[in-house]
């Protein structure tokens, strides 16, 4: 089996969004992966919280890692959130990202978003596809 | 009934994120808002293509001004999407967002993601609730 | 193109859920159909109104009987439902379906369901994906 | 607080829908419950398998236990559902709900279906409000 971070490496370094939003993989394993990212002024929307699509694309980029670890190119078909607390300036959120199930090429992934205290910040449950070929050549 | 157009623009005067994106409001009205966005490069993921939570943020937009229109102010409290065709970068996308039902402080609200020639990009459906508060004060 | 209707007919031929649940279908066409189904007593849940589940089979039904109407063997993948109003005990409801959008194997459809004044009771969208094989043989 | 077994008993008084589809509270506890049901032939749909509104309606069945075992009356607002194998006649399926967040009023609950050999048959999570009332008076 490749090694999932050598995966994780593959995409991100043509991972131009990680660097739009600061996003960071901390760690990745066989279907999960975790990514990082501390909430900035310029996410908030017009109510002086972080945008919900910003949480929304913490979360989806920790499935990507996730559901990409077996190196076997995979998309995003869908997902659904949760918002459970605000995100605020200056918070530092975790997204942590596991595999539910995978039949055939289908799968399903949930990840959790925390702020640095532990407290939950939403829910995301996601649904992603195998599309053919591989991230890293072998 | 407080002019949604009004309502619109004291939102967009503190929304950061709308810069961020480069997401302009071209059309509010009660219960419904049109956001539209081009696509960057920046905004890739490392697969090449516009990254999802940046699509779903764009339909979030549409639906944040929507709900907010009748000057009471709502907040997400989920959604979900369903991803039909990528986002090419230089595409300019225009998500369309109409209330389907308000019960008391609950509502549903679809938003259409389609790009520049009409092809459909992304199906969303969030989930609201107003928290109570104006936003253009009366 | 096999008649819809003809379609239909072939499901419900062995489709005992909907004697169960008397669920009837009374109108299809191509990528749509509407079921109708009267709440009973035993679909009452422990708080006195119809079973939420009752009510998401009434709206999967409809989108069965539509997303199958071309004549390819289509399953549901999954879906979700917004409930707005309670089911009432002998409320008629009506389910309507229509496809939101099929591309390749892979579809969505959005259904709707009201009682006998209109009311709007809930709203389901799901996800839907051809497996191969038709209903009726050409 | 209120003992779980005792709310769940005075619910399942007047449940009417767990007997129409045979479905049985096995175990309940603070924020969980756990529910099984034997596939019938007549919950079948025109494909032959068990209508993905029945598997909806089980894993609905162990959340709405779950999110009442607190003795405050609560209500299912939506919820999203992922099937990911078929229910076949005969099976015996198991439902477990567990409590994610409960924030105020609002409610996030996973549950998961099995059957008996403990295969994945349906992932379900739903979103629950309390509407204030107690089921068993204290």
């Amino acid at each position: 089996m490749t090694d999932p971070q050598a995966v994780a490496d593959a995409i991100g370094a043509t991972d131009q969004s990680a660097t739009l939003l600061g996003m960071t993989v901390t760690s990745v394993g066989p279907g999960r992966a975790t990514v990082t990212m501390t909430v900035r002024p310029d996410m908030n929307n017009g109510h002086g919280v972080c945008h919900g699509g910003v949480l929304f694309t913490l979360a989806d980029q920790a499935m990507s890692y996730a559901c990409n670890s077996y190196n076997q190119r995979t998309m995003a078909v869908g997902a659904d959130i949760n918002f459970v607390r605000p995100g605020q300036v200056g918070a530092t959120l975790t997204a942590t990202a596991i595999e539910v199930t995978q039949q055939g090429r289908s799968g399903v992934y949930d990840a959790t978003i925390v702020d640095q205290d532990g407290e939950l910040i939403a829910v995301f449950r996601g649904r992603v596809r195998r599309v053919g070929g591989e991230i890293v050549e072998n």
